[in-house]
């Protein structure tokens, strides 16, 4: 079996728990963008998955890609479901209509993605970038760049990558050192190599556009002294740029998508924004691509919960403890199912997906109150939510893809261990999505030392107390996520004090402090999906499982950043009075 | 680089905290394996797995075994690494002398098991069942049998399978369905298909011998019914035997382990033990084989442990917080080391491998005082031990190994998940020892349900407070774990009462049941560290780390198993309330 989306339940996400239909109409580009489009573009993208890319996933891990020559072949069918994909106008979805998108909102482009991540993700790599690349030559392109790439890109007519990593620069991209000279007819001539570039070299699109960060003659030494360039794979005359695959790497998994090393000789390029602002240009897209990962991160531990919920179903081994279950009829053992580690495995699985989907939904919804909301206020209160959450998200949603897939692969015994159902595929896949766009320990330092210890804790106050105004304190529930909201906002006050005494302690906890943040979110995720949903029986499994399994890590992350402040303050206090 | 046992720290485990060298004298056999002869065995086994055994670990996984016309052909070099292995005795090293064998402790065998898994997973899966199936043949063979069979097993000159489970028979072994039929000769003709045979076939000894679990004709239903027949793929007269491979499996990793689908046609074979006790000589066995399963996830972690402390120190990305640290001299950015985030993987990684270490070698030596102690109350004392800690290691050092292992990848960044640093192979490979030798979720219902429930937690309580007598309450360390010693006990108690009421219960909490009794015992292990080396910084960095970062789970574990126990406390009362 392959993966399936299912409609329905973002469906109830938007309409039930985030307003969403209301929300969009409010915005003005999506004044039309009615529920019953949104419902229909939901429903054309969940048949094009199910259809066209999934059944495409199996082979894309076992065939890969291969690399001859500097020529890199898709695995079979990707090249036409590729056209398929462009034909539909799929990666124009949320680009505006003037330069060729549909012009929808970015919330509908999330989910299509996080269907596309879960049925095929090496696939998806292709397309991924697409919107980023957008997006950042939109904002900082010259006129006559846009006008020669932005349509091509927008419309997925030409892919893109992006080319950060080098060598010796990974997290650490103020080490870059591919140089760019400027010529006299306004290009740069680009040196250097990259490694790790995602869809670097293919045969999906005749041309490919590269974003490249880069250093001019004479820039200063780190971060400061970037650049980005646009360099294509053929030049506006036809010609062959000399940018060029040199390998592609034998990864873990995601063999759908060739991660290339790319040797730039000379290769002709134009800057995209201002010399020494490439860093900023790139970041642009930020919140909206580390938000994607978290989406391939939910859709593949959906994928993965999928394969495990069927076999289960069908699976008999043993007696199931406790009275015969009605399934059991004449047989000999019980379905799987029935026994308690199978069902709080697949339960708690499920109580992640729903939970983090509604979180990062309301996230895609919030771009697009930060982009198109007439009220600034609005605009930055939603911008604040993503610059806080998006991290969080990040790390929590790619973490659980890959932990929560492998307790989805222990479902099938040793049947998981083998290639046959699919599920060590996932498992496979997933580890990436924890390293890239930002390894989840880069995310946790984001979150805690750039947003939320710089002003003391502010801002993250400003986002809980909106979330306690959207609970009603009468329902026992509620409350208790009204408590966590409070101890979270307490926490970030009692972390940023104790910063003071020891500034190396923030990067020691950051983890802890990310995870707290990520659990208290969920809590209020699966208030409100109650509420909304108080007689759906697979929901409120899912959410009893979420409070007796997976709440209680709040606790112990709570205690272990607050044992860190206290010994900071300990330390701190016999030095005062050593003095 | 490859794996590097390091002899030192065995030693140091071994004299320092277990005292292993004065209680292996103490019994019969090992009255001259004094302390010199034991290191002596260790040097040479660290050499025999580093210069023989590692090297083919990369290429075992890229070019793995292959399949054609029912043979398999294991990758370059294997052959003659295990000849190499026989040819220095070291298959039968804890085999009686009368045997073929050496003689030595069960606990040398236990590291030397330990060094070849993390060294190379693959290879060692060949021999890895030897010593149970010789232990199986000794018990439980007819003379004939073992006249034919014992010796070859001990020496490693021919290799065994156990041959256990079927498409629709897994974690059930009572439905498994292959038929023996007794023959006038008293040899049986065995039927059927096995699957998941690891070294059902290959190319290594001319010899293979099944061990399979099988059903006489009208044998009962269930585990009752099962016999267990030897039946070797080269008959006595030299003639092949009806029993082929029809396949091997595509698997996530492990690939220098060939995973076989076995068809025994007629062929012949003869009962091992009493008809219809199948099981029992199989489980004779059980406790040795889930430790070293335990041992694998300790190595394959140290494995993953050792690339990561490499890569570490080498590479250079960012400044790391707080003071510039010593080794920054003009270097643009630190070693990844001196990280706070990547310090935390490191050290935490290297408290699970050296407080299981202690674990697991104590309980080596245990199976080696229940075989040979004078005294049968101190062979029932380790008995006891072996029984209630053995499912306790084997869940949660190879849950550890995994997700450990993938931990370290993680201090690769992108570099973790190509296969060039071979840390991700360690991820893929790691992942079976979850689900082989009886699943993790299969350990916790076997300590809760079969072992501490039984008796009221009286058998748990006992080998706790033996535990408890070896520390000092002087000291801080000791004396906190003495308080999570008697936690423990209380638990087993309100676990006993509460599952009166809902028998159901131990099912729900097993997996926390047996988290708690785990990081009870690393926690033990700690502070026997501590105290055998109190000025080692290393050690004393990662029992930190133990207590900082892992320890923090013992209470929130506790915390659910007792809800659990509480909501049915309440459920009850409620209940008789309303009568």
């Amino acid at each position: 079996m392959h993966y399936q989306p299912r409609p329905e339940d973002a469906r109830f996400l938007l309409n039930a728990v985030l307003d969403a239909p209301t929300r969009l109409r409010a915005l003005a580009p999506f004044a039309e963008v009615d529920e019953p489009l949104q419902s229909q573009v939901l429903e054309e993208a969940a048949r094009f998955v199910d259809e066209v890319i999934a059944p495409l996933n199996r082979e894309g891990d076992e065939v890969g890609c291969h690399f001859e020559g500097g020529e890199v072949v898709t695995p079979p069918g990707f090249r036409a479901a590729y056209q398929a994909f462009v034909d539909g106008g799929w990666p124009a979805l949320s680009a505006a209509t003037e330069d060729g998108g549909q012009g929808l909102p970015a919330v509908l482009e999330a989910i299509l993605y996080e269907w596309l991540s879960a049925a095929n993700h090496g696939f998806t790599m292709a397309p991924g970038l697409l919107h980023g690349a957008y997006a950042c030559l939109k904002h900082h392109g010259s006129d006559e760049l846009k006008g020669r790439y932005l349509q091509k890109i927008a419309t997925g007519e030409w892919l893109a990558t992006m080319c950060l990593t080098e060598a010796h620069a990974g997290s650490d991209l103020g080490q870059v050192r591919t140089r760019a000279t400027a010529q006299a007819d306004g290009s740069v001539r680009v040196n250097g190599s990259k490694i790790f570039i995602s869809g670097g070299e293919h045969d999906l699109t005749p041309n490919i556009v590269h974003l490249v960060l880069c250093r001019l003659p004479d820039a200063p030494a780190g971060p400061k002294g970037l650049s980005l360039a646009l360099v294509p794979k053929v030049l506006p005359d036809g010609a062959r740029n000399a940018v060029h695959c040199e390998r592609i790497e034998e990864k873990m998994g995601l063999h759908g998508s060739p991660t290339c090393t790319m040797r730039f000789d000379d290769a002709t390029g134009w800057l995209v924004g201002e010399p020494g602002r490439g860093l900023a240009a790139m970041f642009v897209m930020m919140n909206a691509a580390r938000l994607h990962v978290a989406l391939q991160g939910i859709g593949l531990l959906d994928a993965a919960w999928q394969k495990a919920d069927a076999y289960a179903a069908e699976r008999r081994q043993m007696r199931a403890p406790g009275a015969a279950p009605v399934s059991r009829g004449t047989e000999a053992a019980d379905l799987i199912a029935e026994h308690p580690a199978v069902r709080r495995i697949l339960d708690t699985q499920r109580a992640w997906i729903d939970g983090a989907r509604a979180l990062a939904y309301r996230s895609a919804l919030m771009l697009d109150i930060a982009t198109h909301d007439s009220d600034p206020k609005a605009r930055e209160r939603a911008q604040r939510w993503c610059s806080l959450v998006t991290p969080v998200l990040k790390a929590a949603c790619t973490h659980q893809a890959f932990h929560g897939a492998s307790d989805c692969l222990q479902v099938f015994g040793g049947h998981g261990y083998v290639r046959e159902w699919g599920v060590e595929q996932v498992v496979r896949d997933a580890r990436v999505t924890m390293i890239y766009e930002g390894t989840n320990e880069i995310q946790a330092i984001d979150l805690l030392v750039r947003k939320v210890l710089p002003d003391g804790g502010a801002a993250l106050s400003a986002v809980l107390l909106e979330l306690r105004d959207t609970l009603d304190a009468s329902r026992e529930a509620d409350a208790d996520v009204q408590r966590r909201l409070a101890q979270l906002r307490y926490l970030g006050t009692t972390v940023a004090m104790a910063a003071h005494a020891n500034p190396v302690l923030p990067y020691e906890v950051a983890d802890d402090f990310l995870r707290v943040t990520a659990l208290t979110l969920m809590a209020w995720a699966w208030a409100r999906i109650e509420v909304a949903a108080p007689d759906d029986a697979d929901r409120l499994r899912a959410a009893a499982a979420f409070r007796r399994w997976v709440l209680p890590e709040f606790e112990m992350r709570l205690g272990i950043v607050k044992r860190a402040c206290e010994g900071v303050a300990l330390a701190h206090s016999a030095q005062e009075a050593s003095r």
